[in-house]
């Protein structure tokens, strides 16, 4: 292939951003930190959206889509919210252009058409979504409202990286009103375990289930569930949050309902939200340096035929031979791709299939239509090995659930490996900076702490795992009581 | 139902607004004409978008997304694309808010995050994408490169209305480079096959297929085709427009490749776009005095069975008795609601459903369940007529059939009606201000006469059909000569 090739050992953030380009998933646009997603990456991101779309409709929720922008008035209501975004917003002031009469052939913001309010182009939607609620909602027979959005957001970044951190980013987000606060709070955990489901079962990583301390909570929440999973660097990358949010946005917005005893009361809310973060977390978890390697449940590929040639003929004959299978497989709901390119060899086609990572490749030429038998590749452990034409579509199959299934295996082994329990200050360095890993330890459940440990380790607290065993202790820096462990770890 | 029925035929415009807003489709936001997209009106968009987005990739289409923001000097180099947009572009000037320190719990556009460059928020996507492939092409083995994005878009607009005109809408836009100008004008001829083909199969919408005026072409373009509806008040809906592109953005951007032959060429373009204004044209060509009707192809909800009962008790037996029809609806790909609600009686149940739409409705009580027959009620002809139930199955996936066809007759059938040939201005004036509807004309090709025309009648040539017959003729505004009839109309 025609690219550099960079190893993760060597440099894993240049691995990485090579991978994402050569790959073909994404590249800078002319727009300072924002991100053309390329026809390969979407379409990969297309199948996320339509597995967790499925998800969120079976569990009962309706789309819906609210303005991108948000009035300045409206914006400010929620004032931990406002706080917590103001520094990130993309502020709309103009309505128009006109030509610059200092500069002919160019234009400039009209002045003239200065907006009373200035709008933001939403860093996420609550506050417009409870201003229109509040219209929605008089009684406890309008509730629960269980709605999602398909949207792009904008949160200006300064120093961005392809999926993991862009100034405009793609995402879903639910915004949901209960009448309970029990009911709200069922609601922010269902919805962290359909995230972790898709997490481990479609993206094939695993994710450890906690809730955010309270200095990493989101602005506005009085809860926030997340997933964490661990790259290949041994890094944290959170995945998704899922937000208890109290009754803050119904308070800054004035929705109250009448309940069935006929009280008026305010509503409770949760918000949660997944986004092409998921990208990132999915390259990095599998891939190698090779290139990419993608789970088959999301892979827009899943087998691809290279044909080994001579003549036109010869091509023919193998393209005609491979016809009943590559049919069989498409009944089965996979895609098959037959690269007839005539432009490449197949050692080239070889390489660029297995950078962008389709979980198995066939090579097949004329002595091996004469033997019955076909070379099979797997991406994930680049085993290659023969199989009997007539076994192919069964061989293949099975293939599918074997890769889905090590790939899991193999993401669970190495964070095992790099996860440790750690009892003291020394042991505390030894994983986060040594070994580059995740490090269980107690902390005395202060943000003073939390804060001083980031100061001097760059770790954060990833989260208070939900299934953490009773366990007294003492903080590994404060030495002081600590009520059970947490996850500490560097982190994108 | 507890909500104001305006009819047709006393303020048609008025009609449009109540169903919208009483079927809960879509409503009026807090940003300035931006709409929310209620949920029963997004399940119908999604449903358009699906099917389109299937339509796309069987013609070899994939998608990708590109950034809401355009830079200023990008969005200005396609001088004719700039001057057409420039009036209604929302400018994005800051990228942080602050504390106003005037006035305590305010926030402002912190002047210290003035952006050197302005950023317009997309009103279309032709500047930053022709920008993005300028990379993408080298050779004419990077072409022909065929995608599309579904995205938010922004056009300032004064005079908004839910659907039909709103400064932010949803839209997909297709955006495709070619070697050579045949095949381009292929690419945009064939999309416009396809627009009219989801409009008439899956919309049941009849249109008429033409080419725009040079007054009327999208700017940037060489050519627009475009697809013209008729609504119920005799006025035409664009629904749908591909355009011709030239090498106009080539050029603008530097876009060149070299040919088989070697030589350095400008890229050919095309775009082509449909947009929620769908909605507003699949609502106003079928829905009355009742509420909306929907085509079963792009109805959320195919059949409602509305239990009538007395006891908690019957409702079970007929909630049983009617599961199996419901299972084998389901597996024939319906969608079936069973309406148990007990909070409103069969009466206020009946008057919904036919208010949202739902193409067949079954009201089945306990003397039904006995006689073996069921009342079936088809929304498009109010027609209602008992079925035995063993015959239930069968006849309702029949009648989504007929209910697609008979709506799309139906319209047919009114277009023609209010479609007429005239051959003076008296006749012109006629159709256009009495009978309201569409007047087939000779023109003398000239944009005055067009303007002239425009000015005192407000119609304006929808298009050049593609499929008109040759005849010589006269204008009918000015008596020169005319190669041929276009269609003039008033429009939204």
């Amino acid at each position: 292939m025609a690219f550099e090739k960079v190893k993760r050992s060597e440099n894993y953030s240049e691995w990485y951003n090579n991978l994402v380009k050569n790959a073909d998933l994404a590249e800078h646009s002319a727009v300072k930190g924002c991100m053309v997603i390329k026809p390969y990456g979407y379409a990969i991101w297309e199948k996320m959206q339509r597995q967790l779309d499925d998800m969120f409709k079976e569990t009962g929720h309706v789309n819906a889509y609210f303005p991108l922008f948000v009035p300045k008035s409206l914006f400010e209501k929620e004032e931990k919210n406002a706080e917590g975004f103001a520094k990130e917003c993309a502020v709309v002031t103009h309505y128009r252009l006109k030509a610059n009469p200092d500069k002919p052939g160019h234009l400039m913001a009209d002045p003239d058409s200065k907006l009373e309010e200035e709008l933001i182009v939403r860093p996420t939607s609550e506050a417009i979504i409870w201003n229109t609620y509040k219209n929605w909602i008089q009684s406890y027979r309008d509730l629960p409202i269980l709605i999602n959005q398909w949207a792009n957001v904008v949160r200006w970044e300064m120093r961005t990286r392809l999926f993991l951190r862009t100034a405009e980013f793609l995402w879903q987000e639910g915004h949901t009103a209960h009448a309970t606060k029990e009911e709200a709070l069922v609601e922010a955990r269902k919805m962290l375990e359909v995230y972790a489901e898709f997490a481990e079962t479609f993206m094939a990583v695993p994710v450890i289930k906690g809730v955010k301390t309270e200095n990493e909570r989101f602005a506005g929440a009085d809860d926030t569930y997340c997933i964490e999973g661990m790259m290949q660097d041994g890094k944290a990358l959170q995945m998704g949050t899922s937000h208890f949010l109290g009754q803050n946005f119904a308070k800054a917005f004035d929705v109250k309902f009448q309940s069935k005893e006929g009280k008026l009361e305010y509503v409770w809310a949760t918000s949660w939200g997944v986004s092409t973060r998921l990208m990132g977390a999915l390259i990095m978890t599998h891939s190698d340096d090779e290139g990419l390697v993608l789970p088959p449940k999301l892979a827009p590929i899943h087998v691809v035929i290279v044909p080994v040639y001579r003549s036109d003929e010869d091509l023919e004959t193998i393209k005609l031979a491979m016809q009943p299978l590559s049919a069989e497989l498409k009944a089965a709901g996979l895609t098959v791709k037959f690269d007839d390119r005539d432009t490449y060899k197949p050692g080239y086609k070889f390489a660029e299939w297995e950078l962008k990572g389709v979980p198995v490749r066939l090579a097949v030429g004329m002595r091996d239509l004469e033997s019955g038998s076909v070379e099979v590749a797997r991406r994930d452990t680049k085993e290659k090995f023969a199989v009997p034409m007539g076994d192919l579509r069964a061989r293949i199959l099975t293939l599918m659930d074997e890769i889905q299934q090590n790939l899991f295996d193999r993401a669970a082994k190495y964070r095992e490996e790099k996860t440790q329990e750690v009892n003291n200050w020394d042991e505390f360095l030894e994983v986060i900076n040594v070994k580059e890993g995740f490090a269980i330890a107690h902390w005395d459940g202060t943000g003073e702490t939390e804060e001083k440990i980031k100061e001097l380790t760059k770790a954060t607290i990833r989260c208070i795992p939900l299934e953490r065993g009773e366990e007294a202790g003492v903080c590994v820096y404060s030495g002081k009581p600590s009520a059970g462990r947490v996850v500490f770890a560097k982190a994108y």
